[in-house]
């Protein structure tokens, strides 16, 4: 659904975009826009009016003015991997495609920093500060092909995140244009930086509903000097839930603590063909990394633990190849369920990881009383699941069932202290559901914030806030 | 000045606050408002009308709601500690006191959080953790004495924050009181939680300015096993700095990396008579924390690089007393400067770690140009360093030249990518400059989000946005 404005309104803005960043910049074509009407999220699709494709913070700058003045929905995007709908443009307008910005401008070894422009792929900053013994630790699975503005905008996630954290963790300085034309600077190299609100963790995360990130400069920490990986097997969930819990009340931090259940095993065993255990009921793939000795000694005891959690085995993976093929597959699972069905739903209800067991076992439960198919598979050490439905959207009463099945999904997750979304973002799909987590008072707090910094409405409008809110199952404590 | 209320609408306040809390949490004797009219910053003094201590989230709701509606100054305060007037009530109203709310209400092993009320002792809450064998990083100088809600306020940081980070990275939920009289809630106990925008550091540094922060759920790692201490010593500032830079460069992040020059090495072994060296132009402090063996190793490596670098003796600290006496006596370093001179100013120009050296050399020559004394000590480490100013506020043409000494650092600061406080705050003091830092557009957006969250302006009023900005001395580029 284009924008709802005249051919003249439209000349006139196509005029405008022009004179901004050239003609060869901006695409109206039927082909043009058809490519960016959808992005990785399941039946979302809308057609924007033009495709834009920006050189310079200025330029960007200047259209987030234009399409201010002009009330024209703007809507950022980088490699549009997200899973919420974030990059569709449902409300028509500009597509704002950040091909151009894709270089990486600084890598600062005595401050330990790289300052990129957000188109950069965020696997190309890895492997960049990696040549150099630095490491940047988030790790969403899209990164071979995710931007890096993308993560910015989504707070990205990823198999580290127990021990490292996301990527706000390791934001230290944005460029930002603002709806009103302004570009601005927060933070900077600085660990230690109180000057005014903290307006750079305000920034990522926010879905490109407040501005756009024009640059960004990033953390990095030295590399960490050796990795050992293990697979623990179980023939009970619950097992592997109380191996999470034990394994932290142990004091120790696993850089990798990943939960699959025996579907997910299933799917990607059939995928990948590396030899994963298809006969048993779950999985923790458990990473720790550091010193040599120290890695040996906590991956050690991490087994022990494990066993005496009764699971079934434990294996080592026996070199670094072996341990990077089991991280490949793990981060196959989605595309390895998406394989036995034509929809696929993956969701990243969150809970506190003391509620993993519990909350494996909702699921499971909510699947049976929906007669709907859930696979499940996550990241056990942070709480952050993703509950997958295989079904088909063109059967309309099945998808009203998956719908129910997930709605309670996420009304457990909030009883056990949870939230709605890990890593995924809000976007469209889960919106409605936003207040459950937040209260109305919330919503109302960030709906004032947005609306100071984006009093049009232009920045990704339709996302993150409804307009209508689902009604909960159950009233709530 | 209280605030410019007729006896008649203070009388209706204090029956309404009376109501809300019961007369004996309503303070308005002349001595009671005396005690609450200054805290830690030199020069400040403003007599509240009222000063009131909730006993609940719930008592401090109302009394937000009873504020903005009456458009009452408050004053959020817990120990007052701050170095930036930041609970100095300069327009007058209702001070608001913490004192009853400073219980510990849940430390949680299974998912590694201590839940605490906002007027919990900092040092309370570190004491608390470690005797689980737990570890919540954050240590303000402080400690002994700063409450963690004014921790959260400033965004507190310390002598850990290069490894570590500061009071920000450890904040996972709150719950707040909005002047609006409602109470929300942010986060969980959610490694990854991206479910609308990240209102939790939104209010952590906010500095009382958007909302009392009524409870906090802080994230806790496990204790390090051992810990070790070694002194550098140098005849040659730029030295030291070096030092600095070798040891990151090599991929070390020591927990602790403090610089003290020879008029502060002075003052507190003046004061404390621990043996520190007086004789030498700058020492390093120098920390590393985590397994024993890694410990040895670092500890080793960083003693040597500082030789390299031509300090003139490196020494351990032969016990963790000896450690402890060391770092306690870094703590001191601000009373052991005060006892000299009638006045003490301290501020916390900060840089990128890689400009320390050219920092010190920038603040020495400032000195030197304004005729005043200015020791520097600091958080080497992170960039955050304390020029100190020892002075007579009675002094109106010395003070002129002070003042001027610290614009000039200030924009030195901000030349080299740095900001003009680390982690004391704003408040009064830093606020006529914050444009410096943000630029006009940057300062817009807070104040935006200020107006939309407290529209009658009543939190804090007086704080962080200054009527007028300071001119600059010269424009840079």
């Amino acid at each position: 659904m284009p924008s709802s404005k005249s051919e003249k309104q439209l000349s006139t803005i196509k005029e405008k975009l022009v004179a901004i960043m050239g003609q060869e910049n901006v695409d109206d074509t039927m082909s043009g826009r058809l490519a960016y009407s959808y992005d990785a999220t399941p039946n979302f699709q809308a057609l924007p009016d033009f495709v834009v494709s920006p050189r310079t913070a200025e330029e960007v700058a200047a259209v987030l003015k234009l399409c201010s003045d002009t009330s024209t929905p703007l809507y950022t995007r980088g490699s549009g991997t997200n899973l919420c709908a974030d990059t569709c443009p449902i409300k028509g307008g500009v597509v704002l495609l950040m091909k151009h910005l894709d270089k990486i401008l600084e890598l600062d070894k005595e401050n330990l920093t790289i300052t990129v422009q957000p188109g950069t792929i965020t696997k190309t900053i890895t492997d960049r500060v990696e040549q150099e013994g630095l490491f940047y630790p988030p790790d969403p699975s899209s990164m071979k092909i995710s931007t890096i503005g993308g993560n910015l905008g989504e707070n990205s996630g990823g198999l580290r995140g127990l021990k490292y954290g996301v990527t706000k963790d390791y934001v230290m300085a944005l460029q930002i244009a603002l709806p009103n034309g302004e570009l601005i600077r927060t933070g900077g190299k600085l660990t230690k930086d109180v000057a005014g609100y903290d307006l750079t963790h305000l920034f990522v995360g926010s879905e490109g509903t407040l501005g756009v990130i024009t640059e960004a400069t990033l953390k990095l920490i030295p590399k960490p000097e050796s990795q050992k990986t293990i697979l623990a097997l179980y023939q009970d969930i619950e097992a592997a839930g109380r191996s999470v819990s034990s394994i932290i009340a142990h004091k120790m931090i696993p850089v990798t603590l990943e939960f699959l259940d025996q579907d997910t095993l299933k799917a990607v065993e059939d995928f990948a063909h590396i030899g994963l255990p298809t006969d048993v009921k779950a999985i923790l793939l458990i990473v720790q990394d550091g010193p040599k000795e120290i890695v040996d000694r906590d991956i050690h005891r991490m087994a022990e633990l494990c066993r005496e959690e009764h699971a079934v085995d434990v294996r080592l993976a026996a070199s670094d190849a072996e341990a990077e093929e089991l991280a490949t597959a793990r981060r196959s699972a989605l595309s390895a369920l998406a394989r036995l069905k034509p929809t696929t739903i993956l969701e990243d209800a969150t809970v506190p990881r003391s509620e993993i067991a519990t909350m494996v076992r909702a699921i499971a439960e909510v699947a049976k009383k929906y007669k709907v198919r859930i696979s499940t598979f996550g990241h056990a050490g942070d709480g952050n699941l993703h509950p997958t439905c295989l079904t088909d959207a063109r059967d309309k009463e099945e998808m009203e069932r998956v719908e129910a099945a997930f709605a309670e999904i996420f009304e457990k997750a909030i009883e056990l202290g949870g939230t709605l979304t890990g890593e995924h973002g809000v976007g469209v799909t889960k919106a409605p559901y936003l207040e459950w987590k937040l209260g109305h008072a919330g919503i109302e707090v960030m709906k004032g914030i947005k609306q100071s910094i984006d009093p049009n409405g232009i920045m990704n409008p339709g996302k993150v806030f409804s307009e209508q809110s689902k009604q909960r199952m159950v009233m709530m404590k």
